[in-house]
């Protein structure tokens, strides 16, 4: 992973009550950090703070002194608990004033709806220094502040569709414009069927070398355990590594880059003559079916048609009759040590008997281990 | 929501550059926000730091000026990349030392492995002021320690499932015998198919004065508009607002508390006439059957046996012969404003002539709208 390095410094602050009250989970500060990464500007912190003008004033404060860049969301809301244009006016000191500009275009997009609650003109409040950024999805015009000492301020909505438009259409560019951004290729390896210290381990001299210029990280999620190389230099200083942890890691691996298992696995199928595949699952609730579903298309795969969720316990489902092949899986009771079973077979033109495979997790992220591992042993009794 | 007030003060360190660089998205900070709310200890800050020594350390001493209560989640692991524990030893001015006892328990842990790296041994060091807390399901211990200042740290493991063990089994514990903790009670008006604003302006009065000793918030979540009350005093205080919000939003209340809208939907549909109910989904990938096998068990609810999943586009599923009733939800294409709308119907012993719904909303998030409106139109037509 590509650590906070010499060069700009950003830091984001996430601004809402909320999301100190575990109500919200804040996946604007994970989407950030990845778009901040490829961008070459590594976030360096995140704070989430509550709606308390003086703590974010600070906050401000404490982020200016310490980062290139201060990026915010949340608190541009109408509302008094809407304190993020107040907090930073505190901390440049200068004031709030009304923009007419602001204010007509919000009138503007209250017109449809009738009467414009008067509490809205806050979000028509902007401090001199301040550019406002516009928000054609949402009420919340943003702010671009170029600060005294030098740092950037970007103010965004909460609202995740509102921020991401704003981030991509009005921030990005402002910032390619002004600061030293050293993109970053990333490029990434994916295995199944073996944990994470195993793959430490046989891959460990690699991370820790994977070239020069070239940094490594290692990630475990439910579709298996990623190997991610990065650089910020030519992208081709990246083959080799992946080349060696391909040829390390052997059969466990399943694809790179933005594959995905459920395409690979339906690649396979078809490729075994399969053109249509239906999902039968027991146990899993509908999550196989969700992720083949889901998919991305890809070239030379069979199509999904649907599938058959059997509640556990009862089997009466009758078969997809329309499918050239039908992918069966079923997640076994947990036994007594806390273990998974997941029984995998495929029926119809193409046929593998089934097998049993062994995961681990609970809750959901059972479930969707489940839908991995049957989609992974699809691929490997077809590999070859 | 209860915002911190004059009680003890809580803040959360969440350490790990893969927070930062937005691979892993910080479930552990909603998780302790919730919990900490309920126990009247609300977090009044979360900072994401990156895996570097001095910057940890810095934010252990910032925190424990400014709170009685740290808690950390991430940096314990093994690898010379966990520094938690470094970096709290600095802040305190405290040198790290072998702990034979968790050396020992790291050892019998690893004994059924075979042989334990060396690099492990990192994990059972400790400074002389901290308390182990064990942790049975992983090989990171966590610490308690009463500082120097007054005020307590926590340190947890970042994965979540030993991190909640421990919190719940360890930190709850000892929070509750030295800071005076201030439970909060909570209820729920849960409504769907009215737009935030409009409960908003329907209850304003209700939300803005709910009683004293209540607070009240509003949220928008995937299966409606919630309302909920809090309070730190009688419980029976939150009674009132409760009746007072089910009487103004009328039909669109369609559950309190810990109410789900499955159960809500297969209760209605055993009272009309159905023991076992089936799904029949197009467009959907399966969302509708996971909610529906997800859904407590509730009593006097229908029996879900399965459903069928169709992938737009193919509608030759056979239906599910066992069940009394089939609920069918077809996602219907977005139209040219970006619109959703989603079909519904009932077929079987209980039936319900298709209507149309209209839904909001973008991806994965528009799908389990689309399941929730599902169940809302079944239990609004057999409602009475």
């Amino acid at each position: 992973m590509i650590e906070p390095g010499s060069g700009p410094r950003a830091e984001l602050l996430s601004i809402g009550s909320e999301l100190l009250a575990g109500e919200t989970l804040d996946t604007n500060a994970a989407f950030l950090g990845g778009e901040l990464a490829r961008l070459g500007v590594p976030l360096s912190r995140v704070t989430v703070l509550p709606d308390d003008r003086a703590t974010i004033a600070d906050a401000f404060r404490g982020g200016m002194d310490r980062s290139d860049l201060v990026i915010t969301t949340g608190g541009l809301g109408p509302t008094h608990d809407d304190l993020t244009r107040e907090g930073l006016a505190d901390a440049l000191g200068e004031a709030l004033e009304p923009d007419a500009d602001l204010e007509a275009t919000l009138r503007a997009r209250y017109a449809a709806f009738g009467r414009m609650p008067e509490s809205n003109l806050r979000q028509a409040m902007r401090i001199a220094s301040a550019v406002a950024l516009p928000n054609p999805i949402g009420s919340a015009p943003g702010w671009w502040v170029a600060a005294v000492g030098g740092s950037f301020v970007a103010l965004m909505p909460g609202v995740p569709s509102e921020m991401r438009r704003m981030w991509s259409e009005q921030v990005v560019p402002r910032l390619a414009a002004r600061l030293p951004l050293r993109p970053v290729s990333v490029r990434a390896v994916k295995t199944f069927g073996i944990g994470e210290s195993a793959v430490a381990e046989r891959v460990g001299d690699l991370l820790e070398a994977p070239g020069a210029g070239v940094e490594s990280g290692i990630y475990a999620r439910d579709d298996g355990v990623h190997l991610r190389f990065f650089t910020r230099g030519d992208p081709a200083l990246l083959d080799a590594p992946v080349a060696r942890a391909v040829a390390i890691l052997g059969d466990a691996v399943w694809g790179t880059d933005a594959d995905e298992l459920a395409g690979v696995a339906l690649v396979a199928l078809r490729r075994a003559g399969a053109e249509s595949v239906a999902s039968r699952e027991t146990g899993t609730g509908g999550t196989l079916a969700g992720v083949l579903a889901a998919a991305v298309a890809v070239p030379g795969a069979a199509r999904f048609v649907g599938g058959v969720v059997v509640a556990a316990g009862d089997g009466a489902a009758s078969p997809w009759s329309t499918a050239d092949a039908v992918l069966e899986v079923a997640l076994l009771p947990t036994d007594a040590s806390g273990r998974s079973r997941v029984r995998v077979g495929v029926t119809g033109a193409v046929n593998l008997p089934q097998v049993e495979v062994r995961i681990f997790g609970t809750g959901t992220q059972r479930l969707r281990r489940a839908a991995a591992a049957a989609l992974d042993q699809v691929r490997r009794s077809l590999a070859g």
